[in-house]
């Protein structure tokens, strides 16, 4: 029996807070720890492993997006139903809300408190990087383009059975591993939208960027997938 | 043929004794060896190896808890009797104390070994990052119980078969990644309890958080999954 | 229905731009970002996370070589047909070329760009670590002669399902750990030769090294696993 | 068919060879290396890693060992044939010897070339935390005797299928991050000949102690894991 769509919203929902709290989590809380902190790989294995962990748990009850752009690439690729993306954004959304909401008390806990950036994306000024708008803008649109590849890849019916939730969380680690520097990386304008709600005010100004790149990108990722690779009857 | 009380108690014992003595063995021994220690991240990764390994060669026989928390969110959740709780807790607590003294004995075994704070968990004052008793107890809260969420999504009948493992092993390496700073990690009463009897006599007297919080956090976790994600004939 | 060359080609042409942005991006944007930089470890984990998710997403289209070297091993041990060597290296090249290029433009987005080396591959003066010819081509060979066997025996019939995509990416990860210091490792002609013609003049005057010495380990491998370890009932 | 005894000692042989060449190889080469060095955790990973590939490219021939301690711990639980003990450890010592030999030459060929410990095992004084004799000789039984109880538990019949490869590979991984400071971590004889004879003179007169405490451990873990975990016919 499929569940319910409201059990498919709790899974999107609780995914989408588990990849905010998780990665965003580990990156406030640990990256930058004296002497010991995890990195930018820490940061990166993190991200990866939010989406391996709710790939399997949470996978077989919603199909495991976690991610607006994930879910309208999976639309334009006719995987997922269109009717069915408000649904999924809006529980993706307050998922990753409700995680920067519970991130921001842990993190303020304790004396003299910093939130420095809160893990929000941001270019130029704002790039961990300093990287400009354009390579912000391009960069985005590749690692997602190359992400919603991998998900329609990985998940068509030839592929190798049970290994789409390490292909695809782990290829979210890989695409931290690369553009942290440059955007502090979205590719999930949920995950974006968390954070920016209580970080510094730029954030939100900037949001824009990490709506549409990642969207753009998905929707490249999907035309590809489905004009240079699929042969129809692999899907 | 089912494995007997005791071959599983067996398991729970030799499967915590590895969890404390991997995970709080890196900790001690080498997360901070000079120049090229392992950091929290290197933690991180030996804590959920230890769940990894423990599952794949023992959960066949016991189901592989190896944390008190884990026992009774799955009691919670109806996938586990209450009667045979007392059994493996006790089991997993020795492990645990065991895995502690073979740990003190390595780690004192050179001249002037100093144990520091032998991997406890501790709030306030004895954070790693000096958070207080409620950002402590709220995020071991939340851990936890996200913890149980992927247990038993990942171990349900529609999951991707023998993925669990990999998928409950690499959350524990991600919960680590997030909350070291915070309590040096719990979300385990037995792991807390085996390191607090051989390190600073702080341990001790603030170890009830790290009893109260896991299992909090672990029912918090079971209900959650019980009443939004399971259609309830998939367990 | 097996996939149409042209979509081979397309896969082929993807995954070898994925490796070598993924792979050259993660070393030119993040291995050495102040504080919290991703390292060798890093990079090494980026290199084989890139096969790793075009094996599962790809794999089932083209085989998932995205390296001539590969290819020609392959070929070498009866596994791939000669035939189609000369497309496959096309579409590789071209692929590593193109990622050579967005790399170019994403890394020089930013105020006072320096892209150092840019990831190329180099021996003598070049190599990270000084390493000389002869070392250098002793490393490559060796390195790409056991990924080959590596590839040959996990993708035989006898080999568990499932997993050679994992083998095989977490095997380059660990060719990086070794030999970065080395040559800054290639085992794969097309991700050195698209470094090559972005970066210092003399990637392109060394960049021979990097044909020879992967085509000689792939056969050298091919050679190995067909004459003391394929019983020839397996393949 | 199965495989001729030849080429289970081709395959020992080579995957012992990688075994070295790859642990030890990363050590020598990448784990200090200025700056962006891999430090222990990617000599751990890179001693996994090792197994990870050689488990699912090779074991299909061997079994897998790479190890005269698993051999002898396999044959003490039943699961392989002492009259099969002597060509395979033959196989895995001269793979290990091959393997520092290859290393030797690549590691000297460069101007000032300084081998340094060249990764052999040592205590005392040669202990990379100057942890004493006997320190070194419990942590290598223990560490050897909970390797064994994963092996025989991860393969046995009632184990998820094909992950023995992954659980077997990363609790290597796992024993080098808690142990490498004690004892540069042994847990393999084999592996500790080889370098032993091309590093400094120490290591000649205390290789004794990697021979006997590996086996030791080994035959501890085959015993435990019969008399209180197996059930008799999961085997």
């Amino acid at each position: 029996m499929e569940h319910s769509t409201y059990k498919k919203w709790s899974a999107e929902f609780i995914g989408t807070f588990w990849l905010t709290l998780g990665g965003c989590g580990s990156a406030v809380l640990a990256a930058a720890f004296p002497g010991v902190g995890i990195g930018l790989l820490g940061v990166s294995l993190a991200f990866g492993l939010t989406v391996v962990t709710g790939a399997y748990a949470l996978g077989p009850i919603s199909g495991g997006h976690f991610n607006p752009a994930v879910s309208i690439g999976l639309a334009a690729a006719g995987r997922f139903k269109a009717s069915q993306l408000a649904g999924y954004i809006v529980s993706q959304v307050l998922g990753a809300i409700a995680a920067a909401g519970i991130l921001y008390l842990i993190a303020t806990g304790k004396p003299g408190a910093d939130i420095g950036g809160f893990a929000t994306n941001g270019y130029g000024e704002h790039s961990p990087g300093k990287y400009g708008l354009y390579a912000a803008a391009l960069c985005e649109v590749v690692m997602t383009a190359v992400f919603l590849i991998v998900i329609l890849g990985s998940t068509a019916k030839r592929a190798a059975g049970g290994f789409a939730g390490m292909a695809i969380g782990l290829c979210l680690t890989l695409i931290h591993l690369i553009s942290i520097p440059v955007t502090n990386t979205s590719v999930n304008p949920a995950r974006s939208t968390g954070p920016a709600l209580f970080g510094p005010s730029h954030a939100v100004s900037e949001l824009w960027l990490f709506w549409v790149a990642p969207i753009v990108g998905a929707i490249i990722g999907a035309v590809i997938y489905r004009t240079v690779l699929s042969n129809g009857n692999d899907d």
